[in-house]
């Protein structure tokens, strides 16, 4: 049995995690850690990662990027694999993630759901056929409409795994209200979608002579990145140390 | 039987309607006009209007913007009906079709089809339930890799008619990727999709709490404006002068 | 502020409808009913309605088909709007809702929320033109994998919304994999799709020569039906007797 | 260059393919076979194969299934490359094909185009992540009006491939509407939907927790079925004797 101590216990999604963990074998939430360090469930709840004496595996954490500096420290000193989820990470974060990880075992991804990470595989293959065959790529992302960035990080996540597999012979368009020109082949076009709550959708479309093929992903609540979280920590616990993705994980 | 002339009847949407009207009931096309004035079909074809000796009901036009004035001056001069089909007119082009149409009957719309025009009165009615009620509303259409204006004239049109219906409270927005800012409930989002040879995809989306509710619209050939056109020429042969557009036609 | 007894409070719609109510303007819930009748929120919870003292101007009601009987006699004695959205009714519960609807109002209908019942009336305007042009309908709806009943009611509410707008036409169609015939043109086939935890989708589709419409609905929670619910019950507070449904809620 | 010649030229698709070949290079047409066999294009055409006396490295066949066993034998005597594109074989004549591909390199598919040959081998590597995390798989195909069977070849062909990726695990469900069952984890439900003039739509569905995964195709026209027996006609010409279809020429 894995023991994970699940980092920002008390927010949406570290609540959403708490539930999903009753339901997933192999695994089990020994503490939580939370600036408001109330018990919330069944487990004890600390306000630092220094006040927790229970021992663990694994940490995941859906925090706030201002804990993150803390949180790496505290695992790099106790080699501590870390599933890290919060996202908005400054350049200087990220650096210092890549540091950490020669240390201990960290997991990062632009998104943790099992179905994204499986269609950045698909992609890639899809565009090695079909994009050497004359078809043109697009992607178009749909979130809620309080989401203030465009286009969403997993459709930029899809772009850059497609223009991995193909030689970054891409550059991405993300308006063409402005000018009368024929569309670049070497272009992706990436369309930014937003109203009322949806959660997050995903189309990338391949678009040829007379057939068009659409991988299309939509996510009906946030519970699939704690689900895809859940897995990493599975995954990660006992891990050497290095930088792992979901990719690892999918495997 | 309506007597029609096609005006551009060796273009290819000409040579489309010219198959499409053999097989439609109480229209027959008697003349074509054209730079080209070879025969291709089993009906006369003249280098211009006032060569052509076969008397008439209504024209279809399907020509050139270049062409056009001369068009409106001879319908105006014979009050001759005119399905006014080509696009890209220039704004003076478009005051002289209003005041030709003091004279005689005009016919003119964004786009011909019958579902497309369908499709403009139902989502007037979607949004004065569902726009009142909180939903946001999106458009995205996807065309072939040549086009190049974006968005549409046709998007543009859905989203004019929602506006009408609507007081004009909406702006329209076509690209969210230079700004973080929360979406403008005031706005419809209008995205352009460009690939392959998609002959004309249009999605109107209305986006609530928790349920989202699409109009989509697929073009599989340019045959729908054509048949349009016929039903159109049908509808305009023996009207008194003024304007009219598809809505007219679908009653 | 109409007063609203919640009767089936502790379920799980109950408690949905609970959380929802206090973000809507003009309602409040007085009273719970529910067979385990604890307190898990603000207002009083009883085990049934002859035990409840708190007075009320509507009933909404979201508990078990074998407590309908009851809930119609007592609102039909009290003269107590009721909102009726447990599903399953048998006749003989259809037939004694019209009768007790002579001495309240009673509202009921296939699906509560907003989205659905503006579509079944957009559908019945598009069937006037389209279906009458030629176009085939189709519909294919998408649940959950524990759903039992296919084709859903929903489903079948909205093909009979579109025949009751066109005379009856229609026969519905389930399966085409036994007969190798043609498609008949008073048909409307009905696809049912299971898999995971889909809420619940539905697309109307009106496929003619060449172009194709489709109307869809996607529900993201179940709360869509709850605030419906809830907008139903707005409406019906002081509403003569009769029966009404949500097309009367959206007018 | 390859030189090709067309078995069926004057039938709709041989004509499309006539038009098609004129673009592609590396390919040419030197003769045509039809059972009217007048000139319609720059090549000559003979009523038999036998009256043919043009050099050729490949044939192309999209004629008739009661023309196939007189090929079939053609090809096999004279150990010419055959893409067999008529459909609707009896068991015997695919049984003679096996016979056949003895002797000469025969190329046959379900679906020739290139874009469905690459989803079925996507959809494989999609099942075997997906469908062993718990996601539910689900078809459906749509066609126009006129079509006979159901479900379509290309949707069987598509389960066919995932089930050969999954240890044949699944059974096909055609029909939902008979029973009141929970979906059974071992199925895949292929729905059919008919409608107007769609020549052809394939999604499939990876249904999850709270994720959609949908892999969608759609034909505009059934050029992309000529093209890619081009591209088979390329790939046969001068290949071993053997049985092969496009999942080779994709490679």
């Amino acid at each position: 049995m894995v023991r994970m101590i699940m980092h920002g216990c008390n927010g949406a999604m570290g609540r959403t995690i708490t539930g999903l963990a009753k339901e997933m074998d192999g695994i089990e939430i020994v503490a939580g850690i939370d600036v408001n360090p109330v018990v919330l469930s069944d487990y004890p709840v600390f306000a630092s990662l220094e006040e927790c004496n229970v021992e663990a595996d694994v940490i995941v954490d859906f925090a706030s990027a201002k804990a993150v500096d803390h949180l790496l420290d505290y695992c790099g000193a106790h080699k501590m694999p870390l599933v890290l989820c919060t996202t908005g990470l400054s350049p200087e974060q990220i650096e210092k993630v890549k540091e950490t990880s020669k240390k201990t075992a960290i997991l990062r991804s632009a998104n943790m759901s099992l179905g994204i990470n499986t269609l950045m595989k698909l992609v890639q293959d899809a565009a090695k056929v079909l994009a050497n065959a004359g078809f043109d790529i697009e992607i178009v992302e749909k979130h809620h409409n309080k989401k203030l960035d465009a286009p969403s990080g997993t459709a930029l996540a899809l772009a850059d795994s497609i223009n991995e597999a193909m030689d970054n012979r891409y550059h991405y368009k993300y308006d063409r209200s402005t000018e009368r020109v024929r569309r670049d082949e070497n272009e992706i076009g990436i369309s930014a979608v937003r109203g009322g709550t949806i959660v997050g959708d995903h189309d990338v479309i391949f678009a040829g002579t007379d057939e068009v093929i659409t991988f299309s992903h939509t996510a009906y609540s946030k519970a699939i990145f704690g689900k895809g979280a859940l897995q990493a920590a599975l995954f990660l616990a006992g891990k050497e140390p290095g930088l792992y993705d979901m990719q690892d994980v999918i495997g």
